[in-house]
Parts: structure tokens; sequence; C-alpha cells
């Protein structure tokens, strides 16, 4: 057995409460190196008259590892705790203090879990887990009220630049809600709405107003309540990692140096501050914009005033929820009192960080719910973009990432394949519109949130910003019905089966040699697989069919998909999918 | 390269901060397998003009890892990097992404630091990394005042029972402060001393009240003044998991039942609540046992609570910490509280939790400073009680456990041989004196704050308990004398010089076949070799001494140690040991 492969730590995704009576465990070992893993678990207090052998379930696969699961409910919420892993070769013990050839007395130097508490487990909102988002960004969503353009706004449609303006806002957005309900949307992200100059509106200049190019507060009431009314939730976007440099605070310490009562809300280095557009900055700032001083969130002042207009917009007009904009740039004490306020003022509202990279530690139960997981469409879109694809290794690369995170953070991380920061899907796949069905299905049979960027449902092309911002289109002639359809189909699909949303998800098929995969997904009442052809040309894909695969069907049309010779078998046309379901027996 | 032995997670104790400016990187190679690693680091917002390549030092070796470090102080305060790994064969970079034989195009993939905030940082008070600690349990320590005892007071020296009182109070601790002044001591840590049934008071009957036995708050703050004077710091022990069941709420529950106000503040599972000591009980406890309910910790009441009782003994008598009992069945969130609580009361407060296995989950900057570290008692004390010792095997052991934390935490984590809930060292080494000095002497000579369980010093024996709480011995004539003053002597050497304290731990020699060890702790300014001769018989050791090492000199006597040909040689007689000491050269 190779030692040096297995891996356990007794906290964050390795050992995590489920919910408040369930405890997950998972092991790291070799691949293809372990035959058997076992969980050996007792109470520490009582080992003789409380223990338990948990046999693990492998789980997944990436390029060097097997991973291994199990779930258990102690009695007394409390268990101490070692693996014993056994390959064709050998068996051993593996415990807190090391590697054994025979299992050491217990519970002296087993692993721990103390006591499972509720309060520390990772909870998202429920309704988060089962959402279908959609993107929307008020300047190029819907043009509502010409009445509140700002000056020089372009024509609808036209090619946006940096500082363009397209007259979109929040009337646009309650005009266009049945459009959103027919798609099967059931939750919106705005990006931001509060006063700024941009178009984007990443630079704050009154946390407490809505930019009057989008309309007001008793409109942004409107809207949340004609969201709830077609059971659509309403996420805004929070930009606390800095401001604009027209934001009053700033412009105070422009005007007043160190006299400034502002001075320690940003990060200022020395004096005159002077914001220039070349050379050194003497304040930080988001990236290096000169144009967007970094603000001070660990000044107690600074965090008071930004949870106040986190809390105000909860409670004034209802809002789901707050995407939090360069979330991993500001302090982690920062959003453990920013979670307390939210969850006081609305205990289901959702909290997803923007994040590009491994989260882990602001997803562990005392800061974010999710965060937009980049990860996946870094892995999703390559895969589908491939002319030679390797099956094996994209699993192995989403086995990775499901890997990162425990289930119940899986769950809800807020899958996308772009958004406003990155070109358009469509584009990405050089408009090949087959593979990126395949791509969009993947995303809406796979397990977490999806998100959808407005407009990639109709086609809308572009490449990085600010091609990828380009208006809404609204002439039905000009949308892609077709992809509009496809998406709406499988968003209903999503949306009524379970197992879609929570299941487990596993690959049957990946080859290195070839981009033809099957997953699935599952649970104690359903089975799910799906099928894709990712490839030129016409393939037959065939699975071993258990024993009571009677009762396959095709889940869109219902066609029962009979195995033959114990065998099912899918002609697939280029590009093609198919996917099956059946109901488990009671 | 075995790319399985590859980890680095850009969180915890693989990337942290050590101070405000500067940061650390750790990353695990296989033992013997890499030959460099250098850290390839650059803000990801402009790589091409800040940038910066660091080379990693190997740092420890365990049995089957070595572990590099780096550490950098980027201007901007954050960076995404990627490791560059060398063996003789191959050179790999290693990323968030994967393994690659080529450099990835930063930073894409790469693992990020986003934002160096000092809150987030792990912090714990200077004064608590360079303190020497006392353990006292009051009843054993010393009677100062007779007419406080409690009936049925055994004779002072007797044998203690599970049960037995012996009348020691604060005013016996008051009495002998000179003699904790003489040993070196700079900080005493009490067992609980709150109204309690039992001798040990772990089970609390009134958090606010002294236990009438032990004194009154009057005399505490006397006991508080008089050490502030000597300059020793006070730390109480918080009974929080668990209270006594004549706890006052605990009874109405018993006398109320589901009528109580305080059915929340335990974990009741049916009624009517009984106490019994056979079978299964309807509440949880601490442990199995009935006399000790468990707190609902996470009732809001009980919280605040508790808070208050931690909050008012720092501010009315001015202690300098809390040692929390059963630390790690309390939930985090609990701790995070308690932690803004007693910091915003005393900054410079010491929390330090009971937790007998892996901490790091509490040991983040949000929680506690410290822990008591029993792993560490758990290698050095099996190491130093073989009768064939194996060096190289506990040199693997010690790295092994100092990589379960970053180095600040190192710095300060609460070391012991002994406490009141293990036999007596002294016993441990079945009264072998020589073993329990080489012990000590590691104990005093090892990163982190070492603390000495009373009377260990003076040589008492004592099995698991009850009969390791045996009284102290005050008739000088039954003091082990040679051992005060060997203890006396190695504190005054710890306090003089800072290497001793927060100098890098090395092991220099440590082999498989005997317990010969040499090992170093070194700064900038100096460095110290400590060689033991763990061995039956006389050994002569040696060490190649580098080009500049004319300056070296007994850490006791002062007097020179030349190298001879180029080596350092010293004669050391069975179980005997040297400490050397050089200045570095400016």
């Amino acid at each position: 057995m190779q030692i040096e492969s297995l891996y356990h730590s007794p906290h964050t995704k390795w050992a995590y409460s489920y919910d408040s009576s369930t405890f997950h465990l998972r092991v790291r070992t070799k691949k293809n190196d372990v035959n058997e893993v076992t969980a050996i678990t007792g109470d520490k207090y009582d080992w003789d008259n409380y223990h338990n052998d948990y046999p693990m379930l492998k789980i997944a696969t990436d390029r060097y590892f097997d991973y291994w699961e199990t779930e258990l409910s102690p009695a007394q919420k409390r268990f101490s705790y070692a693996f014993r892993l056994q390959s064709q070769e050998e068996t051993i013990w593996m415990t807190e203090s090391g590697i054994y050839e025979e299992q050491p007395h217990p519970p002296a130097g087993y692993y721990e879990m103390p006591y499972m508490h509720e309060i520390d487990g990772f909870k998202a909102p429920e309704w988060a887990k089962s959402a279908i988002f959609y993107q929307i960004m008020p300047d190029r969503f819907a043009n509502g009220d010409t009445s509140n353009d700002p000056e020089g706004v372009l024509e609808w449609g036209g090619q946006p630049t940096i500082n363009s303006h397209f007259g979109g806002d929040l009337q646009g957005i309650i005009d266009h809600l049945d459009y959103l309900t027919e798609l099967g949307v059931t939750a919106i992200y705005l990006t931001p709405i509060f006063e700024a100059p941009s178009n984007h509106k990443y630079d704050t200049v009154d946390y407490r107003k809505i930019d009057p190019h989008f309309g007001d507060t008793a409109l942004l009431k409107e809207l949340v309540a004609a969201c709830h009314a077609q059971e659509i939730k309403v996420v805004l976007d929070a930009v606390f990692n800095h401001s604009s440099v027209d934001f009053p605070p700033f412009r105070d310490v422009l005007t007043n140096g160190k006299q400034s009562k502002y001075v320690d809300w940003f990060h200022i280095r020395d004096f005159p501050v002077e914001v220039k557009e070349e050379g050194p900055l003497n304040y930080e700032t988001f990236g290096f914009f000169a144009s967007m001083p970094k603000l001070n969130t660990t000044n107690p002042e600074v965090k008071q005033y930004l949870l106040d207009v986190a809390e105000h917009w909860l409670k004034e007009v209802k809002i789901d929820g707050w995407r939090l904009d360069v979330a991993n740039e500001i302090d982690h004490s920062f959003w453990r009192d920013f979670r307390k306020v939210v969850k006081h003022a609305n205990p289901e509202a959702y909290i997803i960080g923007e994040a590009w990279s491994d989260s882990l530690r602001w997803l562990l139960g005392d800061q974010f719910d999710s965060v937009m997981n980049y990860p996946f469409s870094d892995r999703v879109l390559p895969f589908f973009q491939a002319e030679q694809p390797n099956g094996l290794s994209f699993a192995e690369n989403m086995n990775h990432i499901l890997m990162r995170y425990p289930t119940p953070t899986n769950e809800v991380l807020f899958n996308l394949l772009g958004s406003h920061d990155t070109p358009r899907v469509l584009t990405m796949f050089k408009e090949n519109k087959n593979r990126l069905k395949l791509a969009v299905t993947f995303l809406l049979t796979y397990l977490g949130t999806p998100c959808i960027f407005y407009g990639d449902e109709i086609g809308l092309k572009g490449e990085q910003d600010p091609d990828c911002r380009k208006c809404m289109e609204w002439d039905e002639s000009r949308q892609d019905k077709d992809l509009f359809n496809f998406y709406k189909r499988l968003i209903a699909l999503r949306k009524e089966h379970e197992v879609l949303r929570f299941g487990r998800f596993t690959f049957l098929r990946a080859d290195a040699e070839d981009g033809r995969i099957i997953y699935e997904r599952s649970n104690e009442k359903e089975v799910f697989t799906i099928w894709m052809n990712h490839a030129e040309e016409t393939s037959i894909l065939a699975q071993p069919a258990d024993l009571e695969t009677e009762d396959w069907q095709d889940a869109f049309s219902g066609e029962p998909v009979k195995p033959i010779d114990g065998f099912i078998s899918m002609e697939l046309e280029p590009f093609g999918f198919r996917i099956l379901r059946r109901s488990l027996p009671n």
C-alpha cells in the first residue's frame, strides 16, 4: 500500500456534519491501491459499550487518488475513530498518531469528533439548493423607462465599450418577469444597482441609494414584490471591498487629508492622497485601479457602516440574499459578522462569495453559503471545446473539484458557464451550438446551483468584457428559440426531479481516448443516467444493466428503454445525448 | 518524483501570516525525493511588474515526508503562487489546478493569498510565549488557612482518594509565591476554584463564587495582586462544558421538569429528569458521569451567562487568562464569541483549551491562543522511558507534530510532561531521575510554553488520579533539592535566551539504533545545541563544526568549547547532557 497517499484530517471536508444527526468521514488512498476501507468508531468514554465499524464507499477517483466516504449517526453525538485499510497484500490501521500494522488499542491516539453541534454545521438555505439562477446586468437587460436614461445613452443593441450606457433599468426587469418564468428561472442575481458612475456600478458612490438611471427604492420594492409573486428570489451584489473615488468618505480624505475623520476608512500610505492614472498610488485599491480605493473593512466603523447597508436592503426591500464582490480580499472576521447580521435579518438569505479559487476557508458554515464556481467552468468548458476530448481526464478533474468541498457545500455551489467577467459561452464554443448544448446539459444535470448569464439562453455572443456585456435581444425573430427551448426543457427536468439536484454524482463511462461519457445521479428513489456522445460521429454506447432494469425510460419522452442481453445500448448522433431515468423500488 | 506525496492547501498551516507583514508558505514532498523547491509568486492583477521567486528551506522530516517552508512580505499584501519542485530526474510545477511538466501561464489556476488581513492572523499574547507556567490544584498545594477547611479534611500529605479533601486554599498559594519566584515561575494556572462539591471542583455549583474552602473574592484579588507584584500571571480554569447537578438551573429542571425555564440550558432527552448512577440517563453529560450534566452552550441565554462569568473574573480580579476545560466538546461559535469578550476585557489575556488531539480548527486565530499539548508528552515520555530508544523515530514524531500547526501556534502551545490527569512524571519514569532530567531538559529547551505540574520539581510521585494529586511537600528535608535546582537552572537559562523560546528547532543527530540526540535552536543572533546521551553508557558524540565556530561555549558555565579537526566532540556520561551556545556575528 502506498502510505504517502493516505490522507485524512479530523475537520473541514474530511470530517463534517451533513445534517444535525448525520456525520460524514472521508479518507483518501492512492488510485487503485486499496480494496476496502472501514471506519472504526467508538465513544472514547466507554468504547466497549459504544463502538461500531462502518464500511466506506469509494465515491470518487481523480488523477492520483481514490476517495472513500461513510456516514454515521452516533448516539452520543461524539466519537473517536480510526481507519482500517486493506489492499491485496496487507491490512493497516491509520489513526491520528500514525500508521500501524496492528490495531492500536482505542481510543488513545485515535481521531476525534468531540461533539456534533448543529450550530457549527454548514447550512445553506434550502431554496438556494433547488434554485435556477439568472444573472442580470441591469444596464443591459431591458430599458423599461427611457425617462431615467443617462445622458449619451447608446442605441439598444449597439456595440458596448468600457464606458457605454444603454439605459437598461429595474422597470425593464419587471417588464420581463414573464419571460424569466417561462424559461423556468427561480432566482435572479443583479449586478450592482447602487449609485455609481460606471455602467457596471462596481464603483459605488452611495450604498443606500438606487442608481437613478435604474430607478429608486420604491421601484426596487416593486421589483422584489413582483418577483416574489412569481416565486422568483432576488439577490443583489454587495461591493464592499472597495468604493468609488467619489464615495463621500474618500472625497473627504482627498479634501481634508490627515485631518479627515475618514482617514482610517481606507488604506492610505501617505499624504496628500492623489488620484492619478499613472504611477504608484498612495492608497490601496482594487487591483491597480485608481478609481476604486480599497475599504478598510477591519475598521469597526467601516464594518458597521457596511453591515448596516447589508441589513438595510434585506429589511427595507426584502431581498433574498447578497452576492459578494471580490469577497476573498475582505477579512474573514468581517464575513463572520456579516453572516450573523444577514441571517438575523432573514434566516433564508443566501450568501454567495465571488472567489475564483479554492474557497474552503469561507465555506465552513461561519461565512458564505456558496461561491461562484469558476473551477467548474474552468474544467467543463475546455472538455466540451476539445477537438480530441479526453473523457477520463475530465472525470478525474470533476471528481477532484467535487472532493474539494463537503457534500452539503457541493449541493449549493454556484455553478456557471460564463458571467460578465468571461466571454459569452456560445463564443467560447466558437458558435458551435451542439457543444454548447452538451455543456448546458452538464450544468443542468450536475450537483450545485446553476446560474445562467442573461441572454446565453437565446444565443448572445461576445468576446471578453465589454463585448460579453451586450444588450439582451428582445426581438424574438433574432432570438435563438431552439436554444431557449433547450434550456427550458432541461430546467424543467431539473426542477421536476430532486435527484438531479441532490443525488450522488458518479461517472459510469469516461475514457482517455474520447469524449463519450456516461454519468449517473442517484438517490434512494430514482436513478438518472446521462449519455453524451461528445464526438463528430454517431456512436453506440452500451452499459451493463443490472438485474432490475426493466423500468428504464427516456427522461423526457417517458419511452421505455429495454436492456438487451444484459446491456442498455444507445445510438447517439454526433454531439447527441440521452437522459434515462428509472424509479427505484421502495 | 512521487506526486502522491505532494501536499499544499492555500490556508491553515500551509499558508499563513506569521506577523502583520510576513507570510509563510509550506509544501510537503516525499521523504528524500526532492532536491529543491521554489515558491513562484506574483500579483494576479499585474504579474509582469510584481513577481518573485523564493527558494524554500527543508524545515522538517517525519516518517514519510519532507516539509519545505519560505517566508515573504508582498508589497501589495496579496499574491498568487505556484511551486516548482526539482528532483534528480525532473522538474514539475504544482498549482491549485494540478501538476504540470511546464510552468502554466500565471496566474490562472495558481494558488491565491487574496489579501493579508492582520485581524485574521493568529495572535497570542507575547507574555504567554515567554512564560514558565506552574499548574496548581488548590486543595493540594498549601493550606494557608485552616479555619476554612472542609469537614472531614485529611491530614496534609495523606493518601488521596477520589473524594478526599486536604484543606489547601488560596491563602496557601499566597504564602508560597516566594517559592514559585525562586523556581522561576512566571505564570500559574489554577484548576477550578469556584464553588463545587468535589475536591477537584470540575463540577461547578456557583460560577460567581469562590469555593468557601478556598477563600473568597477579596482573597482571590489579593492573590492576583500579590502574583502581579512578583510578575506572575494568573490563569483560572473555566468549566463551561458541564456543571454540577447542584447547579441551580439544573436543580430547577429536576424540580420543575418541562415547566422549568432552564429546560433548554441542558440537553434533556425526556422527563422526568432523573439523576442515577446506573443505566441510561435522560440528559447529556460529560462522558457518562451522571453528576455532570452537559450545558447547552448553543442556547444564547447559556452562552451569555457563561460569557458574563468569563468577563466578570477578568474585570473584577484582573486575572490573565482562562484555561478551558473539555474545550473541544463546546461549539466553535461559542468560543469565537468567548474570544471577543475575553480579549475586549483584557487584550493580553491568554486562552488555553483542553484538547488531547489535533486542534488546528480551534487555533486559526478566532478561538484559542493555545491548547494543552498532550501529543508532546505522548511522544517525549515514551522516548525517554525507552530501554532501547530510537532517536530517529523520536525526531520524526516530533517533527510530525511540529508540522501540525503554523509556527506562531507552535511558539505558544502549552507543553507539559504531566498534569492532574496523568501519573506523576517521576513515576512514569519508574523513579529514574536521570531519564526525568533529560525529559525536563527537552521540555525547557523546546518550542512552546512549558508548564510544570506542582510538586514535579521536588520529586512528587504518584500513579494515575487520585494518586497523582498528592499534597505538595513543604518539609524541605523531604523535597528533592537536587531536582528543584535542576529545574531552576534550566528555567533560568530559558528565560535568559530568547532563542530557546522562539528559535527554529532542528534535529542535528537522531539515529534509529540509539537515543543519543543532538538538536539545535537558532535565530539570527544565537545558536544553541543540546546534546543528550540517552544511553546506559558513556558516549562520545561529535558534530562537524562550521568554519566560524571558535566561540562555542557551555551555556551554563561559559567555558569555551573548541572544535578539533573540524569537529566538536563531547564526552557525556550515561544520561548526561550538555548545552552549548554561541552568539552569531552581527
